[in-house]
């Protein structure tokens, strides 16, 4: 809904002088609408468009070099006055003559006819440029009778370079008109848009529906189906589009993808994703493609695909320099190779261990991270239903997939030859960047911490295992800023750290010790229940977890025994 | 609602592709984030920035020459992994050490703090700008508590000027460091937004209520009010930001007026015009000011405004150049000027008729225009009533505003001693520039095919009056292609036209057979009752209107009585 006002009948006039003053290094305010602040050069030919506001950044967004002269502005959503139309022209004509650019409505062939006829009875030589891109707006052999859309864009902006490199009036106007015939849209709706000064939608679009070819006034579309998958959508848009190709198309098209307010950015760039295989498919190169929001109305839910097929003359105009406020490049001076290169990371190199034992050493490490892999994908179900109650409820999720990619990355270590403290650092590192989450990031830093106690050329001792497992939960402390008490992950790391130091000073075995500590974490883990959280998410979950252990201390509990159970295995000295 | 979307879990990432796709002259896609495709010159300090998807332009958008060198991307309101940032920020260093840029969210800091460690601990010097913009977040006492917001745009920004401009790490790190520190947001929420597959809105406002700071992500605010007038809200926004002027502020500042979405252009352009006087007579002076969706939250309505205290450094880099998918521009060479001048137009200048007569008959046709101004103003409500019920109901008004203006413009013309056919051109042009719509642009054509027919040295006699009368009808009907029989004003002006021209060839005077005339054109727009439309308006519009007569014939035999009594009163041969 519109909900930034004042009065409704100012609504246009006030964007427009708000506009004028923000972008005042391209255009300057004229009553009515805005000319280039930085006029052409004498003698070219001069593009005044316009029809309604509430379309920004139709038409003032597209005054500036490369593009637009002038553009006039009427009410929201209602065509400017004969009179806005003539005493703009007057203004913007450079002596080469004029071309007037807007879509097919009535009200604006109405306006903007009877102004060119007075221009030129006022001996300023005047053509008209009526875009009618949208195919669903009438059958093909009534194109004619078609609405304007966003293919404004692609129009006038070839137009406007056309101008803008010096080409006579004859030449702009066939420039113009061609663009106009080789460009069609294709445009669905989710939901309809607010007036200014309105609480109700102007139309509605039902809840979970899609309409087909609904204009951006509300105009009847032609068919509505249900939400589908951005390949669906993208399959529907393309297909009626190549259905119209042009005579003598060609292979190289441009694209625009816009948004009419309300469909953001990233749904745009989703369905563009899904859009290019399917021009690609078609054999088309696409040359310069833009997706954003260039033609809106007001707050409404929608988007359309504009295509226009290019030959070598719109091609050029297409890729020339442009600086408006809607619309700003240099010059486009390659064409896009399409198949985009991903920059692949380097490939891991994990240095090769010297000793036999090194290399033992480092198959311990994976053997374990595999255990805590396959006991932590076991687990994800019950520690996400543990965590719903205090948290987002992917806690398992997060966990088993670090845990997951952890294991995979100490095995390729170890394939390589890597001792322990390099295979865990990998392992440390991998699951930093799988498990997601704070516990995630936590944890990938607790491993990588515990790494450094170790020696590449030899097997882990019960020394490098204390000192590993301190320098974690210090590493943990100082990042998560939690204490025991907070009901997070220390309740049961920090009784794990200390009942295992106290086992090895009291002589047990690396095995007993770390076993009985397991222990001691998981009685301290499951008490978490009679706690309440005092950081971060406490303020929102902290009554909704009373009753439950905390996920994040159950998991670290599960993990300690399970590598209790692997160090007993392995008899670590 | 977010309406495309795919595989939520895939949101992200797909909305990465995308993006990088369209964008591949600027940015060069790496997994999780992008480069520069055009990498900063060796040695250069690489600015890195990162946050949570679902912000666009935030984060991937700022990456290009004079701001970002690559941006990490997380998923939908998450934070990029450790791992990620890493080698992000491994790829794009460029020798003269790392610039790591996010908002001060836990997740966040909790990640980029981890990278930036063992960035060093790996041999690449990293420091850390932790964006602390939002004053509704924490108060003043706890500022490095507060979360970044739109922040982000001007402090990036001015940090990635500062590494274009070839300084050492110290110095960035000092510049973006003082950004921060003289940048304040305060942020507005009129509804929350939709997380990509779900089908509820993550946070809600009231309707016909505004949250007073209230978080991008839904976080707490501080205030919720009833919707107000966009001086209250600028109001609101300046004054809070303005008690928290940093130290030694000056009186230079950039401001940025950010939408999150679902509050569009010309709604921020109608706020920004009322935000400008406010800071002005703080005595203020902006700089470079823009207005837009720089950090979005998906689907989300609402805005901030965001003020950065300039110093002579600060000012010379927000001004410095930019080439991002976000945010474009050249240089900004000199201060903007702020008094708005609008390009007043061209003072009418009104021939002077040569004779006596002349100057007669202009008086003539401005007093007719008088009296239909009077008598439209009177009708107003009547004919907004019978409007109704076949369009928007502002015929009336539209009507009572043409010719008002029509009048003013006629009695200017009588001011300079102009005759009848200029007098009535200039009311034709005022009609036509104030009246709106389609009934307005026909009136104002028809009115100036009429005038052609009158001699400015002569009062209009009963040949001329016929011819002008038929050449309006002839004007009206090329312009609207309405006949009678389709419910329009033609149904009562070819009345007029036809029972006028029959009248004087049998001899009426030219009182009489117009007085018939109207007569006849006032039964026949009373009959427009039994009639359905066939154009325009004729699918939406015509079964509501049935039964009703039309406003357009109505007001067009209103005009034509009002015409008969003053052709009466003043004895026109």
């Amino acid at each position: 809904m519109t909900k930034i006002c004042g009065d409704a009948e100012n609504f246009a006039t006030s964007a427009l002088r708000g506009f004028a003053s923000l972008y005042r290094d391209i255009v300057q305010p004229v009553r009515g609408g805005v000319l280039r602040s930085q006029p052409g050069a004498k003698g070219k030919v001069a593009l005044v468009v316009g029809g309604g506001s509430g379309h920004f950044p139709a038409f003032n967004g597209y005054v500036g070099t490369g593009f637009a002269d002038a553009a006039v502005a009427g009410d929201v959503f209602a065509s400017p006055s004969t009179q806005a139309i003539l005493r703009i022209a007057r203004q913007a004509n450079l002596g080469g003559g004029v071309i007037l650019g807007y879509g097919n409505y009535a009200g604006d062939v109405l306006n903007f006819s009877i102004a060119a006829e007075r221009l030129r009875a006022e001996g300023i030589d005047a053509r008209m440029i009526a875009t009618t891109d949208d195919i669903a707006s009438a059958p093909a052999e009534e194109a004619s009778r078609r609405r304007g859309t966003a293919g404004d864009v692609p129009v006038f902006k070839i137009t406007g370079a056309a101008a803008e490199a010096g080409l006579s009036l004859d030449e702009v106007e066939a420039v113009g008109q061609r663009a106009n015939e080789r460009t069609r849209s294709f445009g669905v709706a989710f939901d309809g848009c607010t007036l200014p000064g309105e609480t109700e939608k102007l139309f509605h679009v039902p809840h979970g529906r899609v309409a087909l070819g609904l204009g951006v006034h509300g105009e009847q579309g032609i068919d509505e189906q249900n939400l589908m998958r951005p390949e669906a959508l993208a399959a529907i848009l393309c297909e009626r589009l190549l259905k119209e190709a042009p005579p003598k198309a060609g292979s190289r098209i441009t694209a625009l993808l816009n948004g009419l307010g309300g469909t953001k950015y990233e749904e745009l760039f989703v369905l563009w994703e899904a859009i290019i295989p399917y021009l690609e498919n078609a054999g088309y190169t696409l040359v310069a493609p833009i997706a954003g929001e260039y033609i809106t109305s007001l707050d409404m839910a929608g988007c359309s695909l504009t295509i226009t097929w290019l030959d070598e003359e719109l091609e050029r105009f297409w890729c020339a320099p442009v600086d408006s406020a809607a619309f700003r490049r240099n010059a486009v001076t390659r064409v896009q190779d399409h198949a985009l290169s991903v920059l692949t990371d380097a490939p891991a190199v994990y240095m090769k261990s010297l000793t036999d034992a090194g290399r033992d050493g480092g198959r311990c490490v994976a053997s374990i991270m595999v255990k805590l892999s396959h006991a932590l994908t076991e687990a994800e179900a019950e520690l996400g239903q543990i965590d719903a109650h205090a948290g987002d409820g992917d806690h398992g999720q997060g966990m088993a997939r670090g845990a997951a990619a952890s294991a995979k990355a100490a095995l390729a270590a170890v394939e390589a030859g890597a001792g322990p403290a390099t295979v865990l650092a990998a392992a440390a590192d991998a699951w930093a960047d799988r498990a997601g989450g704070t516990s995630g990031a936590l944890w990938g830093a607790g491993l990588f911490a515990f790494s450094t106690a170790f020696d590449d050329s030899a097997v882990p001792d019960a020394q490098s295992l204390s000192t590993g497992l301190r320098r974690a939960m210090e590493k943990i402390t100082a990042l998560g800023k939690a204490k025991p008490g907070d009901k997070t992950l220390m309740d049961a790391l920090v009784p794990l750290v200390e009942r295992f130091e106290q086992g090895l000073r009291q002589g047990e075995n690396v095995s007993k010790a770390w076993n009985e500590a397991a222990k001691a974490s998981t009685t301290a883990a499951e008490a978490t229940k009679d706690l309440l959280p005092r950081l971060g998410r406490a303020r929102t979950h902290g009554e909704r977890s009373k009753g439950y252990p905390d996920a994040g201390a159950i998991s670290m509990a599960l993990s300690a025994r399970v590598v209790g159970e692997a160090l007993a295995s392995l008899s670590v000295k």
